[in-house]
């Protein structure tokens, strides 16, 4: 199954994406959060869809498409996990996977603009790979961790750079702001992805590649990450891993390249669909 | 006013802590979490104390208390904020406040067991003073800052310093085990604190001071704290700051002395309260 949910943001609502259109499942009366994946909500949606998938009303085209999941508890991003970026970056290949938070205050569609936060100069993208959590997560061994996969999302880690690095102590202020999280469009069930270690991801700026990766050049893979996440936290159900960017960020490039108002970011993931955000400067 | 969460985990119902007792408020039908503060909640239930304060029950003597808030959207922390316990774990003192999260799933009651993670040996202790957010806060200014708080409350930020500092990268995987924020007893509104700038806070461990400081040794004082992190991200209402630690945790000993099954912590801070947990081994 494909997930969405569209509509105004604050006022999202359940759809699904098929082979026959987009779907309203509002019907089904639970929108996609911590609940909805902790009672076997993925599985109770696809046979409420079997019974009444034909009465429900088609999305209208250019609805806007919110973030396919509710809020969840925490957005968990790992740092430095394909070779290639962290060469570009400076920085050595880590042992054991870097972690740290987004605020989940920072999550929005997958379309809606990116606003440079008051005082960026250094506002840069990363395209990523996001693992959804589909159920309470501790202590869970490498070869059980895929059982606790919901799916798999498109994501853009927008980073400010000087507030990440140059502000003193940790990312996470890098990491925060309003609208530095789109995901979406869709959340991909885990069943529909033959193979998550081969995927190709992209962006371009203004139509420019800046990144062609593929998630095969992950150091760290999903099974590996979520058994070792959930040695240092319980992941709830809903809760979002970034699995970490491959080459090609602005931080990366000589001279640096930054965003700026009226450029527009494009991304995808194979499998996952594709996003777009226009930068725009904060009012 | 001061507020508590009370009954089993996950099921905690609202309670009132007056100078007559602690009264069950489940009646006024809401629980204290991020809709309460932003519609006004305090003021709302005060009003509504007034009227029907009379026709509530006590709360019995004994009963398990839980955080004093819902969930969260975010525990954001305060490193390195009072100059003795930057000097005592060898850490220059910050010129900016140094910032990082805790999961919002280590968020527990104040006297519930503290879980010692599987695989710890340096699980230590650090009281702090938590200011809870009371109004959706971007971009705020020093002098308007207070007006986004809802009030304060004790914190342990219990730390695994293995996890934290020797496991590569961000501290996030030393902050964020289950148990590691109890929070409590009270939230108490910020009317009833004269000087949040002069209050003493302790912690002891089987009976003997390890802590014993002053929020008047705050580096960085709360009003200036709102109003920087309302810089990298909007504060929503109910989220929680913790605002640091004084001197004396166990990391700063000479031998470093931590935490093993059996003992005991209590802290505390004048007019938020004490709490106490007892320390137990992950089963």
């Amino acid at each position: 199954m494909k997930l969405i949910r569209f509509g105004l943001p604050g006022a999202e609502k359940p759809g699904i994406v098929t082979e026959k259109g987009t779907f309203d499942v509002s019907a089904f009366g639970e929108d996609f959060g911590e609940k909805f994946f902790e009672t076997d909500g993925l599985k109770r949606l696809a046979q409420w869809w079997e019974k009444n998938g034909s009465s429900c009303a088609e999305v209208p085209a250019g609805t806007r498409l919110g973030a396919p999941v509710q809020r969840p508890s925490k957005i968990i991003c790992i740092g430095l996990n394909y070779a290639d970026h962290a060469k570009e970056t400076n920085a050595a290949i880590p042992k054991e996977p870097i972690v740290f938070f987004k605020s989940t205050s920072s999550l929005v569609g997958p379309n809606d603009n990116l606003i440079i936060p008051r005082n960026s100069v250094k506002t840069d993208w990363e395209v990523e790979l996001a693992v959804v959590i589909g159920k309470k997560a501790s202590y869970v061994e490498e070869k059980d961790a895929l059982d606790y996969v919901a799916g798999y999302a498109l994501h853009n880690d927008y980073s400010e750079r000087e507030f990440q690095l140059e502000r003193g102590g940790q990312w996470v202020k890098g990491k925060s702001n309003d609208t530095f999280a789109p995901l979406g469009p869709w959340l991909v069930t885990k069943d529909e992805i033959k193979d998550v270690d081969n995927m190709r991801l992209w962006l371009t700026v203004n139509g420019k590649t800046m990144q062609d990766g593929t998630t095969a050049n992950l150091i760290f893979k999903i099974p590996f990450l979520v058994s070792y996440l959930s040695q240092f936290m319980t992941l709830l159900p809903g809760d979002v891993i970034s699995t970490g960017t491959p080459a090609g960020v602005g931080l990366g490039m000589n001279p640096q390249v930054y965003l700026k108002p009226g450029d527009v970011v494009e991304l995808g993931i194979d499998g996952l669909g594709s996003s777009k955000q226009t930068a725009v400067a904060y009012k």
